[in-house]
């Protein structure tokens, strides 16, 4: 118990994460590039009309498949009804939000900790324009996806201005989910028949 | 009570949507395009390392604030072990996957509807592949988001082969999604401060 609590006091935290661990990991990446490979997944079943549901959990990543989970994560899809739905869940074009919003946070508290740079907040508002004449094939001109998102971020850091703005910049051009939506990200759809 | 119920028995439904409803959206936004015009939104805050959360429900389209949400919606991020966090909910880029899954099948129904097709099944399986030097910035060559998306598709319809590719074509063509994935879209990041 008492080296528990030992091994559980070393460990230094930086805006919540393991500063010995990341430096590991990063090490760990840099000496063997292919452990930087990951593949993410998802099962999605359709309901009734617009709405449908996925089952997350399985992802290979660091070498191997990942054992950490116990359950599933299990999220809903659905439509308000202006788009012919019931509120069943929120929609796709807001969960994207919501991934976009998530990545940039967790891209900046990453970078940030790699700077030494202790966070005090960080909130984010994010809106996005669509013409769904796109969706519905009315215009051909008109690209269905949004037109532009925009992201307001509210952060409280131990730095200077200058020194927030370089790590904004930063961490934009390093998410994820960022880098997906602005630049082009093949999707390839097979069809397939389990029968 | 009777005219509520033979209202109710007169709405014909494909696919879970109701045909007069959608071919009256078609129409209306066919008269006045600018009603196509949505703008979603979402709210994020940081709790700690790679955890936040969203919460969304309020958006604009049909030329009007949407009024028919009484609660928000609320989702977790998170990170797995191997990614510095413990699991406290799916992580950003899974939750892209659940929006592309979803956005695809409602596009699918949607246009299968509007074409006469009658959807016995849908399910989908995704993978995407991304290699995390982009992330860390460990080389700046990797793209930091999704190099592949690939989406296994199993749907059965009450229509010829040909009929369902013309139709997932058409529907991966005109998904929201897919398309802010597949082509480059705007994201722009402006620091603010609420004091």
């Amino acid at each position: 118990m008492e080296q528990q609590a030992m091994r559980k006091a070393k460990i230094v935290r930086l805006n919540g994460l393991d500063i010995q661990a990341m430096t590991d990991t990063i090490n760990a990446l840099k000496a063997r590039p292919n452990l930087a490979q990951f593949q993410f997944r998802a099962k999605n079943q359709w309901i009734d009309g617009g709405e449908n549901r996925s089952t997350i959990k399985e992802f290979f990543g660091a070498g191997a498949e990942d054992q950490s989970r116990e359950e599933a994560f299990v999220f809903t899809n659905g439509e308000p009804p202006v788009l012919l739905g019931s509120n069943e869940g929120a929609n796709p074009v807001e969960y994207l939000l919501h991934a976009l919003a998530g990545c940039v946070t967790t891209t900046t508290v990453l970078h940030a900790a790699a700077r030494g740079i202790k966070l005090r907040s960080l909130s984010t508002e994010l809106v996005g324009d669509i013409d769904l004449q796109g969706l519905l094939g009315l215009d051909e001109s008109v690209s269905p996806g949004y037109r532009e998102i925009r992201i307001k971020m509210d952060i409280e850091a131990d730095c200077s201005d200058e020194e927030l703005d370089d790590l904004l910049g930063f961490a934009q051009a390093h998410s994820p989910v960022c880098n997906t939506v602005c630049r082009p990200v093949p999707v390839v759809i097979e069809r397939v028949s389990k029968r």
